[in-house]
């Protein structure tokens, strides 16, 4: 970047600087273009591309319908992607309602788990698009699945909620002054019992139900949380149908007052909205009553058993957890094709040209983490996934009173537990792995066309949707604290946390090797961390055990502990990550082993080296061990840099995907970068500012001086 | 937020959730209003808040000047940012042209000193166009008088180079293919003996021009850094004015080919351009000539001494030091606010309401140490302020051969290193405090009124210009290792890398206390950091020491220790940080030293627990010690967050300048927030896809059905 208030004279500086680089023109031997720069980092694969993405994809069949969507997309006008960097809110939301008519289409022909596949390729090249899609058939839909009686459902279904014909629905539940706490939703729901009506109100500003997508311009009708009152008592929040807008003539229903929420940080294709209802009625039948019910006479009945729904909450996490995976493969695939091909200094002054980013150590030790770690979260996101299905699984063959129930209840609150915990660890961790990214990319990580500022912006939001990630680390660490409790109760705990049944020994146990290199092994760094993650454990639960030992209620006592569950929480998602992607290692096909060891060990150190003040505090490892896992670190980083970027092509993003000039394939990026900025941005274009500078540069400079003083005034 | 593509079901979770919180709707107790809840905060200071504010502005006369600034740009039409989340980068551009206008008055009519203030303000609420103008005065303007001879100096203020009258000026350094190293450049400049001109040209695509700002449209010349060729010798990077466009007319002059660069992550104020020059010729006086210089008849002279300028190269990063302070006060401003009025949850079952965000100590761990940082950096910032103005006075009574020369020598050296080391840790710091910050504001964090989105994209840029981050801090590291280095051999060191004066006895020094509490103490904390420094530098040191003895370059050597010198500079920064902030309190007045040493005790203890590994690894701290760094880490978030709400109104910041409705002074946050997503987003407006939405909702589904196939033709 060229430009700074302040840097004045920078120019003597650098002109002197470089007095000494003069030398004579002689012919200079031929230099390494782009392209072949590129090309002979291919030429290091020691392992087969194309089977590592087999590996990744679950099979070649799955890999070749990925491949079949990227090309769809490709074709599609709607989806075209080479301007997305310059539309504005209204042209973005346009083109979202437009590919609404593509996608609707497969909603209904293609089978769950391949639109799902679908859907996540979009997700990655049209965020904003995925989240408004998924505002009806995730949120709204989601809803009435999941809270409707059938003769509910069916009657929804009808009006054209599964087809989108004839109605599209979003979801109310945030207000302006409430977010993660729903029991503190202002919004009234009060059953007058004349009518057969529930009335729907927004009493205060607090109120307004706030950041609702598609409410601003596109949809009919609204699940809605309220406070439900029945002949003056309050039952809690439900949820309710409330029609928006005339589905043909668009205008608003009585009593509905909405608008839109504007400008957002990323993700501007939505049309979020804020919604005000002033005293409007629906009919009962209009509450979603699979659980609680409301019959005509005004009587409320509440359902038996709440918990075996909550494994719906958990689907979301799981996205996010496989979002973060693709997020940072994209990422790092744009960043470390840069880096291979853009040259910078001369390492060595014998050298023809200058010298690549990716060979200089402090670069390699920037990116190859974070290809590491894309590695990690890709195969935490398969395992979760498992864990997930196989919970679904579970959840619709228990009924109460099973003799299976307390285990499909167990399960139940592992899953919750590790899906929070790796919702918030993965989607913070991928935030800062983007913006890292794009700092390697030097100047041209500030242009928009080189994809990761909006990248950037538009995954932000994973932060805090879907449970804020401090609150779901939070929650995560006090299941920790619970199972550490359980476990010295006796009762042995589950694979997730299986550290916890080892207490005795693990808490005091040392690195127990005779030389730093046995350090090299994946059951001494799964060793490490549950060493460390059970103190780390403990400490938590010790704070807590000692606080109410003072007196402190449950609540207050998980409270005062708050610093010491984060960590917990954190330190415990790290050795999670870790064993999931050693496993998967272990059951990579023989071709590919060598190299995921490789990084699945940078993967380990660089994470201990993270966080060496745990594993020193709990001498696990010796301050000497610890500067051997520190040089380890830079050992690897160098011999994962060897192929790099075939570990990069094994992701197989087309280039269409990546959407980066810096990041595609052939290495070719300076044209291509060029290109895009012509494209986006035609010469001779006229400009709205030109009469302003002409006028300043034509300005007569005597109008800032005063009228000279006529000296007779004076006497 | 309410809105993800997969959560479906989770009605059902929440609903269940609460049946048990429904309870009657008796007469409750009133609940305190956002304007209450900020007011009570207020009660609470122990100090006077003014008497702070001049503190930190260098006394009452600054705060008046700086408070004069603030209402004169509030009441300034072409300055309104009430609506600058949503101009489009077009918009945006015309009302930097028109700021130009007043601005402009006042370089003449103001001292440096005072302007400067004025600059320092406009930077907080419209970075965009403090760089803009910065590129005319900063860089272009700079240029001239850094390079010029006199002559030159005086021709081109003639022209109008001082008043921005007849010519406004861009300074062309970097290109596609280059950034940080500038004796990569590939533009040439090539003498025509003949003509008695110098021949600009571009002879590649990665030789064109980029980035640079205001070349896109409103430059009329340009300083070019190009490579000098004088009969057929290179000798090296020089500059040169050359001419872009007619100054009445504006178009290009003949051979040069300008683009605009487009869209960027952020400050789309600036119309930064590429330009390609085709054999543009220019006399050859238009060569700045102060240092070398080429004669009518193609002699090269060069330079004496040419370290005595690099001084300026200096200024640029002292402003990013100060304005990382003032950007982190912003950040925290708006976030400690909205924490202080938005409430969640209740955290005691009998509260009469939900409890203030500040009031979890998760949310005081999050927020008091950024706060902790914001004073930090703001007394950094103004001791590296000092450093540079007494190094500008040394080197301006310096000449060539003076007694004083090598202490000048030395003084640049340090200041050099110094402020590349900060540059780069307080942009990095203030840049994830940013994006803390607007995690906390929950998903209103997500909104472009808010600011925290814009802050961020705005401030992100300052990690890569004026030399970058990771390249400053290698930097700043391979000058800790020179001084060590130094230190060995005997030679004294100066303050600020004093610990290297006292390796014999700072190596294995622990921390000598009887008891925990005498760690809170400047003087330990300031120890601690000794010691951990001297050795992370040590280990970079003595990595640097054996490469050498391997036989390796010293430039190998240097690349081979380069992940231990940015630690060794990151550490060093933590400590170099603390001790301008402990020695800033022991000057403070006396009514404000006791809150002040609790801020500075938690920057302290918290960087430290941020860098635990380090003091555990070289054994200052014992673990035991170590947990109690921890727990005062939180016992100091909890008195800070006592009276942060009046450490926070210190900074003085009008609420035109935090330009956001969570961060206003009264707290009345929702009613400022709803006002102004309406005013921005008006309800009743039409929106522009209104017919996509009814044509899906009434499309005849049948489309997607097959053809029926007649059952004869099977036959």
């Amino acid at each position: 970047m060229s430009e700074s208030a302040a840097a004045s004279q920078r120019l003597a500086f650098v002109q002197n600087h470089l007095q000494v680089a003069a030398c004579s023109n002689k012919e200079e031997p031929r230099k390494k273009t782009p392209v072949e720069s590129m090309s002979e980092e291919r030429e290091k694969a020691t392992f087969d591309v194309r089977a590592l993405t087999y590996f990744l994809d679950g099979g070649e069949k799955y890999t070749k319908i990925r491949e079949k969507f990227m090309m769809e997309l490709e074709r599609d006008p709607t989806f075209r992607m080479y301007d997305m960097y310059d539309v504005t809110k209204d042209e973005i939301r346009v083109r979202t309602m437009e590919k609404f008519r593509t996608i609707v289409h497969y909603v209904s022909a293609e089978p769950v788990p391949i639109f799902t596949m679908r859907m996540q390729t979009i997700s990655l090249i049209d965020p904003g698009f995925w989240t408004r899609f998924g505002v009806h058939y995730g949120l709204f839909f989601g809803a009435l699945r999941g809270s409707a009686t059938s003769a509910q459902f069916s009657h929804w279904v009808s009006k054209g909620a599964l087809a989108l014909n004839g109605m599209v629905g979003c979801f109310a539940m945030t207000e302006l002054g409430h977010g993660s706490n729903v029991a503190g939703l202002e919004t009234t729901a009060t059953f007058d019992e004349a009518a057969d009506q529930f009335i729907i109100h927004t009493p205060t500003v607090t109120a307004t139900k706030w950041w609702i997508g598609g409410a601003a311009h596109t949809a009919t009708h609204c699940v809605v949380f309220a406070q439900l009152y029945v002949r003056g008592k309050r039952y809690g929040t439900k949820s309710f149908v409330v029609q928006l807008r005339d589905t043909r003539t668009y205008t608003l229903m009585p009593g509905v007052n909405i608008g839109d929420i504007g400008k957002k940080m990323g993700r501007d294709g939505i049309d979020n909205g804020w919604i005000q209802f002033t005293n409007v009625r629906i009919p009962r039948t209009n509450m979603l009553m699979k659980h609680t019910k409301v019959s005509r006479a005004g009587e409320v009945k509440e359902p038996p058993m709440a918990q075996l729904t909550y494994g719906a909450l958990i689907q979301g996490r799981v996205a996010m957890v496989i979002d973060s995976g693709n997020i940072a493969k994209k990422a790092v695939t744009i960043a470390g094709r840069y880096a291979a091909v853009r040259r910078q200094f001369q390492s060595n002054p014998h050298d023809v040209q200058e010298t690549k980013l990716i060979d200089y150590a402090i670069h390699q030790y920037r990116l190859m983490p974070i290809l590491a770690m894309a590695y990690a979260f890709h195969f935490t996101g398969v395992e979760t996934q498992k864990l997930y299905d196989d919970l679904m699984d579970k959840l619709e063959s228990t009924q109460p009173g099973d003799a299976a129930l307390q285990d499909t209840l167990e399960t139940l609150k592992e899953t919750h537990a590790t899906s929070a915990g790796l919702k918030a660890f993965c989607t913070w961790s991928t935030l800062n792995a983007i913006e890292a990214c794009r700092q390697t990319l030097g100047g041209h990580g500030y242009s928009a066309y080189t994809g990761l500022a909006t990248t950037y912006n538009d995954f932000a939001v994973h932060c805090t949707w879907e449970g804020d990630n401090t609150i779901l680390t939070l929650q995560s660490g006090r299941y920790l604290v619970s199972c550490y409790r359980e476990a010295l109760a006796g009762k042995a705990q589950p694979e997730g946390v299986d550290y916890l049944n080892h207490l005795d020994t693990l808490l005091t146990q040392g690195c127990a090797v005779k030389t730093n290199e046995e350090i090299l092994n994946f059951d001494i760094i799964q060793q490490a961390w549950g060493v460390v993650t059970a103190n780390v454990v403990k400490k938590a639960g010790d704070d807590f055990a000692e606080s109410l030992k003072q007196g402190m209620s449950p609540e207050a006592a998980y409270e005062e502990c708050s610093q010491a569950r984060l960590a917990a929480a954190k330190i415990h998602s790290f050795g999670y990550v870790f064993r999931r992607f050693a496993q998967a290692v272990k059951s990579a096909p023989e071709g590919l082993r060598a190299v995921l060891t490789k990084v699945c060990f940078l993967y380990g150190l660089y994470s201990i080296e993270q966080n060496a003040g745990f594993f020193l505090q709990y001498r696990y490892f010796t301050p000497s061990q610890m500067d051997y896992v520190r040089a380890q670190v830079n050992v690897h980083c160098r011999e994962v840099r060897q192929e790099y970027i075939p570990l990069i092509d094994a992701f197989n993003y087309s280039d269409y995907m990546i959407n980066s000039p810096l990041g595609v394939y052939d290495g070719n990026v300076y044209e291509k970068y060029f290109d895009q900025v012509k494209r986006q941005n035609p010469v001779g274009q006229p400009h709205p500012y030109l009469p302003l500078i002409q006028s300043l540069l034509r300005r007569d400079i005597e109008d800032d001086e005063p009228l000279e003083e006529d000296e007779e005034d004076d006497e």
